[in-house]
């Protein structure tokens, strides 16, 4: 089925214990769409600022399983840029700086072509945007979306209508929390399922994640990494691979949903054992196989 | 082969969001011996003072798996007390009151009959202690043993050393941090395996649970609990059922260790569904295989 992705592209700035990366290429658009590149073709769509280099996006426009015909540069605006630091104790971040700019303005059009989309992901941005740009699609079969602690404070009402019109939400234990109130991440996970139509993954990053489906609980380790350079957009290479091996299987079953999330994990493995994409411009897909069935192996029992 | 374990006994009074219970049956060897004679015969060994109820090891003693030739009722001492308040968080407690009484005092002595046994586990407590109490063993195979941040602070040298003469430790992420200084679990754990001659199992509570192991790292999520009452001495059902299966099985090779794994963490998921040892009353064997089938099915992808 084809994949659509929508949303940031970032000049990012990070610093974290392995050393500092300054405007380097990010946003969770940027990350999703490299990893479900492994899997199969996607289409992206986003919006930069007139800021932006020209060959900022060329590891994308040189990717032959991206379609970057849904990129806009905006004349007059400026791109989003992010710079956060990293504690030693590499789950931990503090944002240093952010600048909007673009992301603030007006969302990102659809282009015709890619209306017909079936399989469609809402990265995290305001949810009434989430809405408005599912509103451009034509009978999408699998709506995942990802939101924030931002939103979920400040946008409840939007966010809840949004959730009654998607098939799966992908967000971090913490922001499952928030949600519901509930200190417990697998009731909290419970309750969210009944929000969506479909399923609910609890990313715990260096602890694994949960999916609830089906009534069910399903549980992952993490990767155990010892090489973690940069976590930054981990979350979206998770979603990015989980979402492009749905789209490729033409399927999303729980069975499916559970491989999905396997190949997730994996995938997020390598993506912070560098900054920015540059891991990803080592491997193929036969490391990610190959690291799948390393994953199988030490879960196993 | 034969399995010793030597341990606390407490007179618990816990505090959970789900309630009060007071003088409750509590401490290491207490829940760890019960958990591990779902598998088989334990010895058990640990020392009570003579404020000590007449009933209040009745489980114990009534239980046919559970040898309790090891227990000493001392004169003149009174028995190790602690009182602990949970958070609405219930990963969060406070130690309210800790009375240590005998625990202070000299250590248990191994009755003759149990010098022979292959299988040991010295729960936490000293490990000047636990070292004394291993010279009392002649010729164990498989010694593994706990400890806590307190002797690692206050006794590294004690601790290193013993660490030297055991076959396995078992230890939470926190204190394996603690140990080595590495704030990465992994790294930590991969360094503590280079202390001991066997294997190293790292808790994360309800992140589940990390095995190194032959070199490799091995990971495991906890069994996903929505009805957790008072999780004290999971971590010692936990280490019960995964010494008791290795015991019964006659094995302590890596694919063993995997599967004694997976065995505690679904026996230390029962032990937190009430207080005390409750809920194991209510269980037998059969049904901590069927949780560790479903268990095998929500972590399988």
């Amino acid at each position: 089925m084809s994949l659509l992705v929508t949303g940031s592209i970032g000049i990012d700035t990070v610093e974290t214990p392995s050393g500092i990366a300054e405007d380097i290429l990010g946003g969770s658009s940027i990350y999703f769409s490299y990893a479900a590149s492994f899997f199969g073709p996607v289409r992206f769509v986003g919006v930069v600022g007139e800021d932006c280099p020209a060959d900022f996006l060329k590891p994308l426009d040189d990717n032959p399983n991206i379609d970057m015909a849904g990129l806009e540069i905006r004349k007059g605006s400026k791109t989003f840029r992010w710079h956060g630091k990293y504690h030693e104790d590499i789950n931990q971040r503090d944002t240093l700086n952010v600048e909007l700019n673009v992301l603030g303005e007006a969302g990102p059009t659809i282009p015709d072509q890619f209306r017909d989309s079936q399989v469609v992901f809402l990265a995290n941005t305001h949810p009434a945007l989430q809405a408005e740009i599912l509103g451009q699609l034509v009978g999408p079969q699998l709506v995942v979306a990802d939101t924030m602690d931002l939103w979920i404070n400040t946008e409840r009402e939007s966010l809840m209508a949004l959730l009654g019109k998607i098939d799966g939400l992908v967000l971090n234990d913490s922001e499952a929390q928030l949600l519901t109130g509930q200190a417990d991440v697998v009731t909290a996970g419970l309750e969210i399922a009944k929000m969506v139509r479909g399923f609910v993954v609890v990313k715990k990053g260096e602890h694994g994640s949960l999916l609830f489906s089906d009534g069910r609980v399903f549980a992952y380790p993490a990767w155990p990494s010892t090489k973690v350079v940069d976590p930054t957009g981990a979350g979206d290479s998770f979603a990015g691979a989980m979402m492009g091996y749905l789209a490729a299987e033409d399927r999303s079953d729980v069975d499916a949903q559970r491989r999905a999330i396997a190949y997730g994990t994996v995938t997020a493995s390598f993506a912070l054992e560098d900054f920015s994409l540059n891991r990803f411009f080592q491997i193929g897909r036969d490391d990610i196989d190959a690291r799948l069935a390393e994953f199988k192996k030490l879960t196993e029992f």
